[in-house]
């Protein structure tokens, strides 16, 4: 297996393991995470839902935000994260900051080093 | 059932039956489609995956493409289409050039009058 599939396979797996935990604590029956083949589906109700999604042919991980709309990422060695190159900002970050805005509390979507997650 | 709702949910489906002729034609392993709770995933081996997703916050159904990247839809009355407003084309026309390019062959992926699908 090629290092970007993985690379890309062990950040979302944990990226699901940390929403699965996030969502858990906030017990609300309208929200569901879900992942199939490299598509990873957050659906919280009215909120609007998140897709995170391998994109093979770019390297890259693609997200689409309710909030934000989408947004590409790299990987970057130096980081041992997947950064949006415009805004040198993490995947967790962004995840992190929004759903905390949704939920109105402290949430962490740790996705810190990738390598560590292999 | 408010109205968003049942023509995007129309769309969807109508989307999916063609989406999965087209993938029929192809019968290629690599290549699969899944709806899934207002998600809907097509996935095309090497060359990337499409995810059609709706987004009931904004009423629109949200595209990203491997190919073009991220569009928004939204729903014309006048013309009974989903279209991307910036550019004044429907999801049908973006699905059908872009597929037939990948396939190299016509595709016709028809979602002609949305209120005909419910």
């Amino acid at each position: 297996m090629d290092q970007y599939h993985e690379l890309s396979d062990a950040t979302m797996e944990v990226m699901l393991d940390s929403l699965e935990n996030v969502l858990d604590e906030e017990a609300n029956p309208d929200y569901e995470v879900d992942y199939s083949s490299g598509v990873l589906t957050l659906r919280l109700g009215e909120n609007g839902t998140y897709v995170i999604n391998k994109q093979p042919p770019n390297k890259q991980i693609w997200l689409s935000s309710p909030t934000s709309g989408p947004k590409r990422y790299d990987y970057v060695p130096e980081k041992d994260q997947w950064i949006y190159l415009r805004e040198g900002r993490s995947l967790g970050q962004l995840l992190s900051e929004e759903l905390g805005s949704i939920f109105k509390r402290d949430v962490a979507v740790k996705i810190d080093k990738v390598t560590d997650c292999i």
